[in-house]
């Protein structure tokens, strides 16, 4: 396995091979991306992961500082998953003029759920992704359900813009008691830890709750807010939306999605859960 | 020569041909323009060249509408100078949406010089060639000088972006009287075609007198507006600028451009002059 640092080593690489296919990360690697990795393989014989931790799609006061940069311990676990490339740019790399002057501008969900509590976050995710893709020039490149919000840009972009690039979407990795697993799962202290998986006990207790026939999402979510709150949450959004779309669900939708953002100490959690009915 | 319509066919043809050269125009093709074709066949053995009059580029109250639609001459010229393929999509394959949703956005020189008298005009053209270069997917792509500031948008673009696409500039071309070549030259009346040299000539003044040592391009500006106005012409703009960054000039940089943009009757005509001092 060769890690690059340089995009001029990487076009060189890239030259010498045929179908890529690429996984985009902030590294901090865990079970979750492997099964990126894993479904990257079966769409190319060369796959590249890039570990970058991108200033841009942080905000202020952000953990973007905190975040855990953990190199050599990524490329070992990425050497086992059969990864052949790790593109691993520094900030002067990526950013040599420290401030990236041309920005792609997402359409109006940027402001929505996440982006309503993260200003400026998916344009800087659209941004990066979109100078990655025109480095690593890949075939397909996966990117995990947990970021659902994120799948659905990268999608939209992708599709809008004419990007020659298949999006893989793919399924939330989940420890045995339901917490998606996030590199921002290593904040929680062993009480928060324990803690944490009440938001997927809520997706799932809704999701049941859709299945047999309730329609009204607005009281399903007041319902998890006020379990929630009163336990030391502090939530963000829980909402019920279009899977497909992403605009707020109809009761006569058949593909549903709920979405949930919550704060607990200093970390922030996502998850999500699709339906069909 | 193949004339394509579809996204899909232009991307099954692509796959067929190995580096290809690309040419992006509005169309109603001119000499200019061929020059543009000649420098891309050049650069690859495949030459695509499009013809989309892209309305995300215009302002409310711009040509648009009555920008010529010449197809078929378009073609005509194309084939004997050796273009392999021209792809005319019409609105709906490059804006299935009616309305782009996600958008390149420039920096502040997207409000300078022509951009401060067509707001958005920038944005648009990175934003529909970012589409066109996704979809042919060339290794070099040609730009006129006459459109400087576009040229040096779609540079910086490239670079910022990382695109992997090279930009050739080519060469203004010109008529024997010195009127640089452009498609709008066919909304002048005689006695305006007639005017219409007088912008070049006020160029090469300029470029003569700063090559002869003057450094106040002020002074020259406010005569090469003085002459003009009672003449006729709306003057948008005169400015002398840095050639590499666009930058107004200083007294000691050695690669200038002096940029001027004009209206005589309805039609807006722009130039330009590269200085090395």
């Amino acid at each position: 396995m060769k890690i690059i640092h340089t995009i001029e080593e990487l076009r060189a690489w890239r030259k010498t091979v045929g179908k890529v296919a690429f996984v985009p990360t902030m590294g901090n690697l865990h079970e979750g991306h492997m099964a990126l990795v894993r479904e990257a393989r079966k769409h190319a014989d060369h796959v590249v992961v890039s570990i970058f931790v991108n200033r841009l799609q942080f905000g202020q006061g952000e953990d973007f500082d905190r975040y855990p940069r953990t190199l050599q311990a990524d490329a070992a676990l990425l050497e086992k998953e059969g990864a052949e490339v790790v593109f691993a740019p520094d900030e002067k790399e990526l950013y040599p003029r420290v401030v990236q002057q041309y920005k792609v501008d997402p359409p109006a969900i940027q402001d929505e759920l996440c982006g309503a509590f993260r200003p400026g976050h998916f344009g800087g995710v659209a941004t990066v992704v979109t100078k990655l893709f025109n480095i690593v020039q890949a075939e397909a490149a996966c990117f995990g359900k947990k970021d659902y919000q994120q799948l659905f840009v990268i999608k939209s972009m992708v599709d809008d813009l004419n990007m020659p690039v298949e999006i893989v979407p793919v399924d939330t990795g989940r420890a045995a008691d339901g917490l998606a697993l996030s590199s921002r799962n290593g904040y929680l202290s062993a009480v928060e830890r324990a803690e944490a998986p009440r938001l997927y006990q809520h997706l799932t207790r809704m999701k049941a709750a859709i299945e047999a026939g309730e329609r009204d999402f607005a009281k399903l979510c007041e319902e998890t807010q006020a379990d929630l709150t009163p336990r030391g949450w502090q939530v963000d959004y829980v909402e019920v939306r279009h899977a497909g779309t992403l605009k707020p669900a109809m009761h006569t939708d058949h593909d549903l999605v709920i979405l949930i953002a919550a704060r607990i100490g200093h970390t922030r959690l996502i998850d999500n859960i699709e339906i069909k009915v």
